[in-house]
């Protein structure tokens, strides 16, 4: 397989790589490719150093597969060339996921959309991929009519810059000197703040609104009533997630929920009540897993429950379900 | 005005020196009482040295106001001999919170139950305090039905060693050394966890039952549907809550929630869309006054509304209103 990967030196591309390295997947090459800037410079890979190519529309023949990780302006500029160019295009910008007739896939809960046929695969937003692999069993066995989230979402959503500022800050905070933010609009250190991107006129930001139009699309479920929340902690590479479901009728219980979450592929339970253990960043942290627990009914309304949820969002949130379309597609009957 | 402080040592004591002295309140005798282990050492106020004394019955004699903020287990203690040597007692324990026929007052609130007849103030929940600051003034103009919370809760909730512990294993984590919980159950550093309090048999944790509980006793309010997450964050001293209501009947404009918020005591609204400001704690620690905005609408429910809140768990959620409390007791007219 020739695989390239564009955006290789920012945090999602790295952790392609090492996903890549990590599963054995078959390589007959691995081109890496970035901004002009880092053209050159060089990338362990198996014991390799792998040279950096400027992204180009040039660059991308004769690859099997290309994973787009450098945000919406190249993977606008490059996904065309490089299906034209006879690739599989595996996109982690939020470029084309909404594009009617374009599958957004998260490969278990709705894998059957990976196809021969197909050759743009947008991965969906972090927020709404972690919260679909918790929610999709519970709703095949109790249909779900409403989902009210708070995020708790981590610096790597925003890029290796944001993780380095998150803990500059810290240290400076610590040392008592200043904290001037850069990458973020806000002081990250020992502080959270609602989501950095743009509000809109309803006062919903745009994460928000990924998060509700993805999660219906991934879960086919137009109608599905999913407020969000959106906001950013202190924590380096782990979203973690509330989440208040209304069943459509009574809801099941706790011991219901436990069951169809531990039989779904990609989600463990964590659920210790005696010893207070439950979904938390230091766990889901560098695990493929998104953790799902903390299951208790509403008092007040016998359909309402509670759960909260902790994944991974460099890895499920992103580069893992790209290598996971891209290990699907290789997968797929030649006759397809 | 003779004043007795038990826990003089602690988080919340510290806070209610700096409170007393920033507030210019007339005293005769500032009384510091702590734990054994502590008696005999010395912390300044207003330019003296003050010999802190062992917390025991005999030493609450001659106090107009005894403060107490040791925990349930001295205030169990201490609260009846202080009543009985004729002082007014503000506890900032849980001990007497739900015990009927004590008031729970947070002044903005419910200052009218401060009495001359009644000499026990329980200070509530701090996360049920922020919260009922942030829903009153709405809930009086535009009942609310129901109320979705979850916290983002800080260190200072657990005392000043949690506090301290969060900066050195923070400080560990940097030095990539290894990180050891000692008051937390969970490692502190860029992690947060589902709050430290024990589950019960429904699955709800000690402080998610307190917030409940007491948000519906301080608002006069206990049919209020009032599901509450409870997570610690790694903030140092203040708490944000994200709030979902549903209104009685269809939700107020954002303008309107906006003018009954910004009119009420204590609440300062920031909702700043074009510069992505909203409460967070980097604002709201060391200040007096709650922090609330993102106002928003559900759009799935038109009796739907969101905002956001963030407010010093120390101040405002404890030392601060327990001072409140006594300012407006020493303000009763005689006669009352």
């Amino acid at each position: 397989m020739r695989i390239g990967i564009v955006g290789a030196t920012g945090a999602v591309g790295r952790e392609i790589m090492e996903i890549l390295a990590e599963r054995q997947i078959p390589l007959t090459e691995l081109r890496l490719l970035a901004s002009a800037r880092s053209a050159g410079t060089k990338l362990p890979f198996r014991g390799q150093e792998l040279e950096i190519q400027t992204a180009r529309p040039e660059a991308l023949a004769d690859l099997d597969y290309v994973l787009l990780s450098a945000g919406s302006g190249p993977s606008l500029a490059l996904a065309g060339p490089a299906q034209a160019a006879g690739a599989v295009v595996i996109d982690n910008s939020s470029a084309f996921r909404m594009e009617p007739g374009v599958p957004l896939v998260v490969p278990e809960v709705n894998g059957h959309l990976i196809t021969r046929q197909q050759t743009l695969y947008p991965v969906g937003n972090c927020t709404a991929i972690l919260l679909v692999m918790a929610l999709t069993p519970i709703h095949r066995a109790f249909p779900i009519e409403r989902v009210i989230v708070s995020t708790y979402q981590s610096a790597s959503g925003a890029g290796a810059a944001a993780m380095e500022e998150l803990q500059e800050q810290t240290q400076a905070f610590l040392n008592q000197e200043p904290v001037v933010p850069r990458i973020m609009p806000h002081p990250y250190a020992f502080n959270l703040f609602s989501h950095n991107t743009t509000i809109d006129e309803t006062g919903w930001n745009g994460e928000e609104s990924k998060v509700r139009a993805e999660a219906r699309k991934i879960m086919e479920a137009p109608d599905l009533q999913l407020n969000v929340t959106c906001v950013r902690v202190p924590v380096l590479r782990a979203h973690t997630e509330t989440v208040h479901i209304t069943f459509r009728d009574q809801a099941p219980t706790e011991d219901q929920v436990r069951e169809l979450c531990a039989a779904f592929p990609g989600v463990r339970v964590v659920d210790d009540r005696a010893n207070n253990h439950f979904p938390m960043p230091v766990d889901s942290s560098h695990g493929d897993e998104v953790l799902v627990g903390r299951f208790r009914r509403d008092p007040d309304d016998v359909r309402g429950f509670n759960l909260m949820l902790s994944g991974d969002q460099l890895r499920k949130g992103a580069a893992l379900n790209a290598v996971q379309i891209l290990e699907a597609h290789a997968a797929l009957p030649p006759s397809e």
